[in-house]
């Protein structure tokens, strides 16, 4: 009786991801008491802090979608090998990182050294983008790791989808060297328009 | 063979919830050795962190409750889709949010920045208790998410608990603004209340 | 088609285990580089930092056990309902409270706080034995959670493991009042009993 | 109707696996926007840093290719009793230490402190290569815990592989006393080998 080959691939992805998604709230620092005083009230310093809450909400939504693009595949993928299981360890390392590249970027926003957190924060949803491209060509190429039933359908949507996002995200990267500002903001949009397509589209 | 659906939903969630619930013991200070001498006892310092570990009890005792209002709903819902996904991700953002408000409330607390410190800590509860509307709502409008064979008064049953929630918690809210302590005290006493509804309720 | 109902807990229980384990390593300091000079080596200032090491290893082989523990209950458990939830996660907190009952040992050993570290790290594991008490008593009461075909010696077993764990923790928590060193020994020792029970105990 | 026995060691050693490996991005440390100057740049202060993403990257593929390890192990596997579960404790032990190994290494390479750094971390992988063999000898003794129908292949295989992994890091570790640069360097290799073997193996 062989066992289910995809279950442990999915339930260490979904501690990693869970992990990951919920150390982003170890950026958000706690003002000392020490510090507020009759002058500077507690809600000025958290709001002199907004880079820190603006950066975890984006970094959560990515997070999350990439989770649900993880999923998406996972749904299509029956079978598991030894280079599979790499691929996606090597693909959550990338995410595993993006709590460092958050924190990166709160702390210099607005200073001296945003350009190179800027570039690094793209940099790196530009190499998840990347290792997700390889992850999905791996699983489907010769249809080696699908099911055997699956749709054509879903198989089209995600190559559109994550070829949109590899272009985007390398877009958005190039751009960072350029012009930093744009390119965040763009990244940010990015986030936004992401999370309203997966929103308001049909269900199917 | 189609994989069961809702299935990594709510592992992930799982995993959110277990990081985010444990996260919560970091917001417990060690008191260092040095600060201990022959005239200041360790157990003087460790009660003066009082605000700490009643603040450490209640945020449990909080996701806890939130957990298994999670699990209630989950065990009514059979489909899947994208938006729910999203939807169930905010909720999660939201919920991963509390260390933070909780170690804001126990640095803050008897101090200069109390209020804004309980503002806070109960406007992350009531949007909690509206991001559980929201995804609620979507599994049950038009029953698109349920499963089959549900029971109407397993929904009737959520329907009031959720509404209540709601409105204590809109309440509190409201509260902290007008009389602070009050709106804290009352908050407690809720968390205890879902806590003792829980633990008396009759076995269906 | 009901969904199997105790999964879930088992899924949450073992998320807050995996993390309360391995958060304890972070009580681990690293010594800075700047502190080690030609004269204090490295080797040495870990060598001053044993108590950590023991620490750790003590409360990960406790928590482990913990967690056999847990699992051997729900080995037997089918059946769920809210109440048994909330006295899980009541139990869940008290173990999630070893990490800092962990740090706050390995801080003040060998100084002046010691003796309250003691009590409390010795307070918090009588408290978990007391609580697993609790979490078996309300799912055997009448065979109310129980599987149908459960092993009536597995029960037996059940009780004689808890009760016993239950005294001993019980005799090392007043202990730690008046003999606080012998205390802590036995509590170690303990550990290890448990640990060799669980390695020679015949496979059944 | 008896639960399936292995499934909660799979989902708590996942559980440690996902979390020991996502803490190793904390010792990612961010630096300091005062810290950052017209004339020291981000770049060049993240550049100083390399020790650290270099460990970042050893690491975490070491903890995976040793999930991936586990998991060969626990196809096979299909009992499950007391012993195993505590052996496999022990065993996420050791894999749970490595965080605070690699912050050891990252701290102090290139110090006073890089030839003790080095032994730990040499040693930390010697002693969870005998673990795994620990592990996987139990299991296989007898054929007391294999499933019933397994592949004698499977288990030469494994058989080979964690002989070779066993000899390596005995090697590195040894090696690290005397030429401690050198152990370092075959370690780095070694993953990288470990990660190549995994790639470019057949599909079987």
């Amino acid at each position: 009786m062989p066992k289910e080959d995809t279950g442990r691939v999915e339930s260490f992805s979904d501690g990693v991801f869970a992990v990951a998604i919920t150390l982003l709230v170890l950026d958000l620092k706690v003002p000392q008491q020490r510090d507020v005083t009759a002058n500077t009230h507690l809600w000025s310093m958290l709001a002199h802090q907004w880079p820190s809450f603006l950066a975890f909400v984006i970094s959560f939504i990515t997070i999350l979608i990439m989770w649900i693009n993880h999923h998406m595949v996972m749904k299509l993928v029956q079978l598991n090998d030894g280079n599979f299981m790499l691929i996606n360890g090597l693909l959550l390392m990338f995410i595993t990182i993006i709590p460092f590249t958050t924190a990166l970027l709160s702390a210099h926003i607005g200073h001296e050294g945003a350009r190179a957190a800027i570039i690094i924060y793209n940099g790196t949803l530009f190499a998840v983008a990347g290792m997700f491209q390889g992850f999905w060509r791996y699983a489907v190429k010769n249809e080696r790791l699908l099911s055997s039933g699956y749709d054509r359908l879903d198989v089209k949507r995600i190559n559109i989808q994550f070829g949109i996002g590899l272009i985007m995200y390398a877009i958005t990267f190039i751009l960072s060297f350029i012009l930093t500002k744009v390119s965040l903001c763009l990244c940010v949009l990015l986030t936004f328009y992401f999370l309203a397509v997966g929103l308001f589209k049909k269900r199917h």
